[in-house]
């Protein structure tokens, strides 16, 4: 098994996690190894659950605060072993989302007695579909260990904290018609002529900014597929179109899925999927603390990640973690390793 | 070999070419029938071309008619052997279109004298693709045998003359956009909401109404499909429209193809494929005369048919012929009696 030396530089520990391959669903070694590195810190309550670590301070204090990372990687691409060169480091999960866990641990080993309880979630299969999703296994069986008053969750956000959400939800307008040879296209009815007036809206839609908690939020109201047509000389009988609102959590779905029927009233439409956005919850007094520690800055988070689970259990939950999400998932993944040292630093400040 | 009785009654002749099964590619044994029935007649010149069967009069007449019937039919569907029924016959290629066929070698045996020279052109291969058609191979390599003043394709037509043929095109209209998550919508370019425009244009396109030798021929302008989307997250950064004109055959494909353009001006559109239409050329002397043997009646041809090609040749051409042309290629393909005899006399007192 990997020995781990969590007390090393963050940076170093990153390196030695990247080359622990772990695809999603084979996070053993890796989990073996982040669960003998923090038992064998002495100081931590540590549960394996399946392939994900829990490890936890019981020190009285007044607040907790849970640091969140999932060990799993999307397929190796030609991208391992790490390559160190000029300050970055160049691999798989480099950014999604070694180095956030890599800081955790760190902070595990070198932080025995933080401000605030801490418990650390070091999870499997977040790359895959969410019933696999290791954080949503411990959220059903073992729900005590996910209370806290703050949650942070590592993901790549290029060392600035995002908080909160949006919410995002899919709807389908479909259209029927008649069919006819277009040579008597007047004996049918043009399932795809009636997509204009919806899409002449979706158009000339006009999406709000949403300031909540000091933070801007971004909605967007965009058609993601179309599709429609029987063979070159038919008037279609049939058209879909797939429209993606994503709202900001000042909504909730219901108050979105109203004020997308209202977009398009007068069609008829149904929703094929809908995720609660996440407030920031900034003003929240452990949250309000590490924002002043990150110098005062936060931006809106614009996905949706494992964040949302954290808020939907009733706390202030944000993303925080080096590197570039834009980077995440491709073959080209690098991080800059002051980044890792500056989340570091002020994950450090914020607790010690 | 089949013995095919052609001085009989259309309607059982029809009977006997439908029991001869001839799937588009296994024309073998119904042209072998009407080669040796064509021959046996006496007073006709005879060739096979492949699994086309061509005869002629060579009686000196000053004009000339040809009469042409594709031998073959779609797949048998449960619909062999022929069943006649209350003045009706059921059963693959009553309608399309062997009883136009047996029309016209009822009146091969029974017209030896008719006022116009007569050809006959009976082929192979009209149900599948244009390449494998018998007519033009006829026409490559056989020109001389596609000389006439009048051509009649038995095609079904509720024993109606319609004449010429609308021309069509399909047009595809192609957007480009620029990918970005949905969450960053304002990164991208959606190519989807780019169709917003020329669908407008499309559903409220009014096409004309177009009068030609007495006839009305309607035009239309119809998306036929439509497709965009790269998943349920990601801004799309294509999507295409393809729209099918057809058109009058007052006008020809450069100017179909240019009213396109007006149409959708200001957007990028390629061409994908082309016929011209046919002028029903009523006024010619020949086709004239048909007409007025028929009673004065004709109707415009809407859909694209190989009257097209005898028209490109340079001659009226019209389609005439028993059945409901909305019955072809169904299972329950039927005709009346009553229309093969009514084409058989209008053809008669028009030729004798």
């Amino acid at each position: 098994m990997e020995h781990l030396d969590l007390a090393a530089d963050p940076v170093d520990l990153t390196c030695a996690l990247v080359d622990i391959q772990s695809v999603s669903g084979e996070e053993a070694a890796i989990a073996d190894a982040v669960q003998a590195a923090l038992a064998g810190l002495g100081h931590l309550e540590v549960v394996r659950d399946g392939d994900a670590v829990l490890a936890r301070t019981n020190l009285g204090r007044p607040s907790r605060v849970i640091l969140a990372g999932h060990l799993d990687t999307v397929p190796v691409n030609q991208n391992l072993p790490v390559r160190r060169e000029d300050g970055v480091l160049h691999g798989l999960g480099t950014v999604d989302m070694k180095g956030g866990d890599a800081v955790f641990l760190h902070l595990a080993a070198t932080l025995p007695e933080p401000r605030h309880d801490i418990t650390f979630v070091f999870y499997d299969c977040e790359e895959v579909e969410a019933v696999r999703n290791g954080l949503g296994r411990i959220e059903r069986e073992r729900p005590e260990w996910l209370r806290a008053d703050l949650a942070i969750v590592g993901e790549p956000s290029n060392a600035v904290i995002e908080a909160g959400c949006q919410g995002t939800m899919r709807v389908e307008l479909r259209f029927a018609g008649r069919r006819a040879h277009t040579a008597r296209a007047w004996m049918g009815v043009n399932a795809i002529h009636a997509l204009a007036e919806p899409m002449r809206r979706l158009a000339e839609y006009e999406p709000r900014d949403v300031d909540i908690d000091g933070l801007t939020y971004r909605e967007g109201l965009q058609a993601v597929r179309v599709s429609g047509g029987v063979a070159g000389n038919v008037v279609p009988d049939e058209a879909v179109l797939t429209v993606n609102f994503r709202f900001a959590p000042d909504r909730t779905p219901e108050q979105a899925e109203k004020h997308v029927r209202e977009v398009f009233d007068g069609f008829e439409l149904s929703v094929v999927d809908s995720s609660p956005g996440a407030l920031p919850g900034l003003s929240e007094p452990a949250a309000a603390e590490l924002v002043r520690a990150a110098g005062g800055k936060a931006a809106a988070k614009l996905g949706w990640t494992d964040v949302a689970r954290f808020a939907a259990l009733g706390m202030p939950a944000v993303n925080f973690g080096p590197g570039d999400p834009t980077l995440a998932h491709t073959r080209e993944e690098h991080v800059k390793t002051a980044e890792i040292r500056q989340v570091a630093g002020i994950l450090r400040e914020f607790l010690a």
